[in-house]
């Protein structure tokens, strides 16, 4: 198995990329090769730095970086030659199996879908975010790619999401619900309606490859089983962040606080354990990347802030996805699924 | 000022109203009267073991309850009788200055929206909740009033919350951002771009009662001074349960791992006082309850599992609201601010 990694991508490029890539060698002997994609002369000075060499190796030139804030389809076109495109590129011609790229979200999914095309059945590619809870992972799908997201395009990723959580988290009939303003049927938008309208006909026809829940609200995305959580790329992105904010913040008082006098400092040096434990367990490190679910090849999309921990882990799953073959299930399952019906046809406005 | 108190409304109705009451009249003599709206034989048992008697309480019987789950709309046109409709009734004869309910939300909005109507100049009402920050609270508008919100009414609630930030939390001139799933200004969908367009466009005719920041994520909510997040009341909804979600798996979780072995658990005990102060700074208690912005009559929404604190807090938001005269200076702002512009014209798609 070969994996394109985008060195040049993220807010810590390339250190944090060449340090993720050595973990990962040593970890995961299955992975044969690392495309290291980026300038020639950065990527060579970080090999030598960081002891990187060898067959295992393989250093892909790449003059342009896509920058953090450029607008990802503008940077797609312009940019011929970004280490991101370049890294796609090696997918598309079958040199790498997945690409991993911690930079610029928007330029990774519009790189990925126009280069390597979407898989037969799929309309919209979305992003999909593990978060954890008490239950494993609420795989929020989706977290990014598509803000003005259509119904059908949810259906679509209840499917991809599902697969995911069936095969790379081992849940055989996943739980698949909508994130809405309330639990009940009638609450949401036309929007969230309408994808409850078009999953419930699908329920009907009997052709849901998982067990469709209805709507969910904030709490269960923590407290409950729920497998996968669907919704719009702009609310699950600020859903995301929101979850990323308040841990932030939480962890940030309760540090404070324990600082406050010293009875207070001694109790937290003795439950030490205990902080270190919570870090691991939020640590956006273990989950590593998000997939870039319904293009062809495996895409994987790291946080920038991402750590060499989150990098090696975001090439961990991409090496998984290859691996347990998500993408020919999701097409056999779009098949299965039949005609998505027009919104118009179930959901009567 | 007299205050009308929806004693049926919340999961834990009547108790913890009567309880926050209670707490009321003894911490705030500004309030002369709160009328205890609900079943006359339930309110009037309560009143007896809560000892609330006197001149200052007055019994308002009402034979319907609404419950949690009802439509709102469907609710006030059916149980013209319920505590929720007659406490609103009590603010639009003028006998109340303002109402609290814990009840159900979309109840609440229905019925003040319908019977109170909205101020002069105010094309939506729109609920703004406060998230604690580092720089006092965030308000974040609108979290349920309305969830296919269009961009003219988030600048009606841009006006509106910031007059509350201006008057209640004492920020002269408050900083408005629009959530958007990003913070440069091409981020977003076409509804939060269209939103920009048009306070961008109002600023430029120098009609803001506001210092207009652009688009804000997550992280600002906590870690920047914002005073004002502008959002449909779909995504507010989902945001703000997040959070609420958030915080108490974190919390969660971190009991579980204080409670692990004996050595954290006596560093928790030594830590106590920071796990209190957390408790508190976290607490909805504090907030008590959220303003509907934009009806005449002041309009308070507690959470459904609202405490007697909340509750309390809840009546003190409402006595501080009418004090402060809001109201007035939202029909005084949205006069000034003159014709919102179509959104055709100002963002051409």
């Amino acid at each position: 198995m070969k994996i394109a990694l985008d060195v040049m991508g993220g807010d810590n490029a390339p250190d944090i990329n060449m340090d993720g890539a050595k973990r990962t060698l040593q970890d995961f002997p299955l992975i044969e090769k690392i495309y290291l994609v980026g300038r020639e002369d950065v990527v060579r000075n970080s090999c030598d730095r960081w002891g990187l060499s060898g067959p295992r190796v393989e250093i892909v030139p790449a003059a342009e970086v896509v920058e953090m804030n450029e607008s990802g389809l503008m940077a797609v076109r312009q940019k011929k030659n970004s280490s991101m495109s370049v890294s796609v590129d090696l997918v598309k011609s079958g040199d790498a199996d997945a690409v991993v790229s911690a930079g610029n979200t928007g330029a990774a999914v519009a790189a990925a879908t126009i280069k390597l095309r979407l898989l037969n059945g799929v309309e919209r590619a979305g992003i999909v975010t593990q978060l954890p809870n008490e239950f494993g992972v609420c795989n929020v799908t989706d977290t990014g790619a598509n803000p003005d997201a259509k119904p059908r395009h949810l259906v679509g990723y209840a499917v991809m999401a599902g697969i995911l959580a069936r095969t790379v988290y081992g849940k055989p009939v996943p739980k698949v619900g909508i994130m809405s303003n309330g639990s009940e049927d009638e609450k949401g938008t036309d929007f969230t309606k309408g994808t409850f309208a078009l999953l419930k006909h699908l329920e009907e026809r009997g052709v849901l490859p998982f067990e469709f829940v209805g709507n969910v609200e904030g709490h269960d995305l923590f407290e409950h089983e729920i497998d996968v959580v669907l919704t719009d790329g702009f609310t699950g992105n600020v859903l995301l962040k929101t979850c990323e904010a308040t841990a932030k913040a939480f962890g940030k008082w309760l540090k404070m606080e324990l600082q406050a006098n010293p009875l207070r400092m001694m109790g937290a040096a003795c439950a030490s354990g205990a902080f270190r434990a919570m870090k691991t367990r939020l640590s956006a490190d273990a989950v590593g990347g998000s997939p870039l679910l319904g293009v062809k090849g495996v895409t994987i999309i790291a946080h920038g802030s991402s750590s060499p921990v989150a990098i090696r882990n975001a090439l961990r799953v991409s090496m998984e996805m290859v691996h347990t073959g998500v993408n020919p299930l999701i097409e056999e399952e779009m098949a299965k699924l039949g005609t998505i019906p027009e919104i118009s046809e179930v959901y009567p406005k």
